[in-house]
């Protein structure tokens, strides 16, 4: 007698009705060849007695295996699987040799596919055992408590009472809805001096979906692309995904050297520069006037594409913001990032490229592949959100509360950690760049912080590869002074044991 | 005198400070070489005059052009133009050349990049000026009013006030939130015979975002891909966006035809199989208990990948769904994915790729360049209504109403259309597949449907390519049975045209 007993159990503290249980347990014993096609099953007296269920729990597993074409009733005879399905070989029992087997099919998916990983922010192991006075020091977000939740909601529910929402949830998304791409050029012709229609406004999920598509679109394995040393990793990935090569030039005060890309453009063909000309990633320094002028006939001259990434444009402390590099003539090569992300919360993601009207036709469909469609009730409370003047009230609240934070935490850098750590106060934004003396262990150090539960959740930038800066984005937007107190006293603590 | 009159105009019904819109100006026409680097700006009375605006303005735009290091004063002097501002090659007043310029360098880019396109799904044109009364056909979307939305607010704001998901918002994203992560493995195990834990899954936007992932990280150029003839056409689109070739196989009443894959298996070097076994798109037939069996032996002799997409399990009238090809022995060669939309509604994009281990870490690496971090208000929303059973009640309350409504379009279809259509009542899911007549011009039919208020939403195959089906997907779940009868009615007079 084959072994049920042994092989199927039955949990009857599930939700999951037990006739289910059993079939599909049965289902799995066919597929594994251990109950072999044109074999008889025991009667529903015989088979319930064994499992100790209820005999219409047997009556409906049968049903239910008849239905699926597994099993077929004999009169007289009892019920017996399909013969004519088709042998099985049977399952290795081998739990080692089966994940062997399962790994090594993937390792070699691994070697082909994947750019090269960077030094990922961290994360606590287990991090969900965080204690909720632990502090996530992080690259530099928006503070989600700003936001107008109850506002939001109330939104959202307005959208679910309008018919129009519901019709446009159902159709083809062409990039984010009609309304929500007119007001965003709208907005985005006002504050940052472009002057774009909806034609060339595609919306993504965030500015990382955003440099994905356009790195996409514009490269091919092999060509040449410059970016900074430091730059924002995942951009980098995103680059190397494409199979393309990165090329690295310095930055200083006045932002990437203008000179050193100008003679690598003289010789080689460099396809596409990447860059955050305001408040760079991570440094936070802005490109100059003059350098930017420089760039623009840099464009011209060598046919050059630009991704322009402007995360962070709308927080600027003191004077107005830089405009935007693709508000000057540049015969749509400037391929302009941006995101709401930044503007609201993490879970917000809502993004925008910006380009000619058929790079941004190839964007819509890039998009559509990847992601089918966006969030229609995020994308119509946004859309409201710009339109009534939510979104800029919110800008100027939050701005102005950065502000405070960012001068407390320079304040405490300066005092506590003059010695450790050098940094230049940013114009505007949400996080320090700080450079860790050489003499610290940067990675050692994010790790012992964590111990005494402050999480560096930062992207940090130590030696791997050609990044030795040994330093760090330290978020303060979203961190009370006393949490800053906190964090630059374990920080000081700690750096104070290197010295 | 420079002509600043005509060249500049401030807007004072905007919000935009007039003082900005000033600078942002004259920074464009620095920009575009027109006004000169060394040249003097009008003072600031002069200035004021001429635009009349306050003075106050043109002080405070200046100060933000210094401060921008565009102008610097010179006392005694006025205002002066950094001199050494590169001069800029003047700009093409010629809009029709500077549009052709435009163009000309993204046409090169739309013929590198993109996958051929498909029929996409009809969007009426300017459809936010659609009337509430207008009825939208989708391709088989949820009802999204059956959505417990007054619950879903409770809890997305309960989530605010707890500081563990906002220290998650400031974290690494590893592919989901781990609380999700082990909710959806348990949900999986339970309801489809699975036996996988967290290190088997990455979260993903919806069933789309994972296909593309799986293809990804699968193909190279030229990689041979079986798919079956009609086909989920987006994965198509994946695929060819991959760089491979597509090769179809014909769909019967059985599913796949298995024999015609071994036949081409023995020829080619197939390297990877799409399928959709359970509820076929667009067919909405399942692959039989005989040929799921053969296909896993395929998959073992011929070394042969399958991304088995289930998009549609959770949704079955009568008996239970068939278990995934995945609970079977695989040795990871199967890769599952699922979503979490089509249970809720389009705007909740949620899916899930289920592989081996080392796969699953490529996903996550891989998602994070495509996307960066999910949504994790919805995330820890999700996660509480699998915890609670609230999703369970509401997958079981929605396919009570969608098995009605499938029979009352059902009916409504044999006793209108009977002539003009042919489709088959299919087991669950929630759309019907339409195969019209071949006298019936299926595009021209969705065109003047819509005129009548009736949107043909769902995909439509008809002559393009390979594709000669004739057919489209209707959705019913989320129609009333009287927008049903309008929907038919409408379609059988514009049909009743064509007899």
């Amino acid at each position: 007698m084959f072994p049920f007993q042994t092989l199927i159990s039955i949990d009857k503290n599930t939700a999951f009705p037990a006739y289910k249980q059993l079939a599909n347990r049965l289902i799995t014993l066919i597929q594994e060849g251990r109950i072999l096609p044109g074999s008889f099953l025991p009667s529903t007296r015989e088979f319930a007695d064994m499992l100790q269920v209820n005999r219409k729990t047997i009556t409906r597993a049968y049903e239910e295996l008849i239905s699926q074409n597994w099993l077929e009733g004999i009169p007289k005879k009892g019920f017996r699987i399909i013969p004519d399905l088709p042998l099985i070989r049977p399952r290795s029992f081998d739990p080692r040799k089966k994940k062997k087997l399962k790994e090594s099919a993937s390792e070699k998916i691994a070697a082909q596919a994947i750019a090269q990983d960077i030094n990922l922010p961290f994360v606590p192991p287990e991090h969900h055992l965080m204690k909720s006075t632990d502090i996530v020091v992080n690259d530099g977000f928006p503070d989600a408590n700003l936001l107008p939740f109850e506002e939001l909601f109330r939104a959202y529910r307005r959208q679910l009472n309008s018919k129009k929402i519901i019709q446009q949830m159902a159709l083809r998304d062409d990039g984010g809805l009609p309304q929500l791409k007119k007001s965003v050029s709208g907005f985005l012709n006002e504050t940052r001096g472009l002057n774009i229609s909806t034609e060339e406004i595609v919306m993504t999920r965030g500015a990382q979906m955003a440099i994905y598509i356009a790195a996409t679109l514009l490269l091919k394995p092999g060509d040449l692309v410059a970016v900074t040393d430091p730059n924002y990793p995942f951009a980098n990935d995103v680059i190397k995904q494409c199979g393309a090569q990165l090329i690295q030039f310095p930055v200083d005060a006045d932002g990437l050297d203008i000179d050193l890309l100008t003679e690598a453009l003289k010789k080689k063909p460099i396809r596409l520069l990447y860059l955050v000309p305001h408040h760079h990633h991570p440094t936070t320094v802005t490109l100059s006037a003059s350098r930017r002028l420089k760039l623009l006939q840099l464009i011209k001259e060598y046919d050059l594409w630009v991704i322009e990434d402007d995360y962070d444009y709308d927080f600027h402390f003191k004077s107005s913001p830089i405009l935007p590099l693709a508000s000057s003539d540049h015969d749509g090569k400037i391929i302009y990032i941006g995101s709401f992300t930044k503007l609201l919360a993490t879970p917000f993601r809502i993004g925008y490229l910006i380009a000619a009207p058929a790079f941004v036709r190839d964007a819509i469909r890039l998009r559509r592949i990847i992601d089918l469609r966006g969030d229609a009730l995020m994308e119509q409370t946004l859309t409201d959100m710009i339109n009534n003047g939510e979104l800029s009230r919110h800008i100027k609240k939050s701005n102005k509360l950065y502000m405070q934070r960012c001068n407390y935490l320079c304040g405490l850098l300066e005092e506590r950690l003059g010695n450790a750590v050098s940094f230049k106060k940013p114009p505007g934004g949400m996080a320090v760049w700080l450079v860790f003396n050489e003499k610290i262990n940067l990675p050692e150090l994010i790790k012992k912080a964590s111990l005494s539960g402050v999480y560096l959740a930062g992207y940090a930038y130590y030696q791997k590869g050609n990044e030795n800066h040994n330093g760090i984005r330290f978020g303060f937007a979203s961190l009370t002074e006393p949490q800053m107190d906190r964090a630059i006293d374990v920080i000081s603590k700690l750096v104070g044991e290197n010295f």
